[in-house]
């Protein structure tokens, strides 16, 4: 059972610590991979309009998103969520709940589509699990993320509409 | 003959009159048409790492664009600009001037690729001058943008390499 809810500040020392290794490999994010403890959380918890935590049923936590607009105002309706899953927690199906809750939180706050900017095209598990999920893979933007161990590599853009649009 | 010099803050009462039209029209920018001088000053002035001002023969400015990192460290590699032409200097070759400047200043800087993320589709006249300047349209955001008179209207994600990317 997997359980998610907004954070809450007494969230942070566990989700900095589940952060971490996956900001420190600098092969899925852009941030530094040495990021600050205050940067980190300036990204993850001040920066977005909102942060949950996924925990199971032992309240322990399994993972974090973001949910932000992506673009001001004429481009605010378009959200862009970020998602970190912790290393003792994979394949346990969390990024896949953590990214319908936020589908589902998107529709709710009133965005109309969702975009990740740089899907990193190597990090092949998100990406099929994103087209599970509905997005499509709308661009590919040519070595336009610095990996830590391979170099330059190719990122996605990736794009689902929840509402269908019109005038 | 247009020149284009990096903004000095004298620059800064004649450039915010050439971008108030453009904003206010809510046709090409995500800005809200009715931005304020202190928010536009802070988008156009002191988020992007750099910009510059096109000025004419007898010191009238024409149009402006801003420089900066398209995304952080490990995507900080690849830059994102904004142009301004302004109303009275249209048709006079200054987007590609400034586009073709704002190359050159990226390069210098060690960008190695640029990326527009919002390109109007609605914009003909712009979509056009990307692509003349060899910027590759990489993908299309469906609904991405509110237009001010034709409601939700598709974006385009342009890119160049600037550099060719290798290990």
């Amino acid at each position: 059972m997997i359980k998610i809810q907004r954070f809450t500040p007494p969230d942070w020392p566990v989700i900095w610590k589940l952060m971490q290794p996956v900001f420190r490999a600098g092969e899925t994010y852009p941030y530094s991979p040495e990021i600050t403890e205050e940067e980190a959380y300036k990204a993850w918890i001040e920066s977005p309009s909102g942060t949950y935590v996924a925990t199971d049923e032992n309240q322990e936590v399994l993972g974090t998103y973001y949910i932000k607009p992506n673009q001001s105002t004429l481009g605010a309706h378009v959200c862009n969520c970020g998602y970190i899953v912790g290393e003792q927690a994979r394949s346990r199906g969390v990024a896949t709940s953590m990214c319908e809750h936020s589908q589902r939180e998107a529709v709710a706050q009133g965005f109309r589509a969702m975009q990740y900017n740089l899907v990193i095209s190597t990090n092949e598990s998100a990406v099929r699990l994103w087209k599970r999920q509905g997005f499509e893979l709308v661009g590919t933007l040519p070595g336009a993320f610095r990996h830590k161990r391979l170099g330059f590599v190719d990122a996605y853009v990736m794009y689902k509409q929840l509402v269908i649009y019109n005038m």
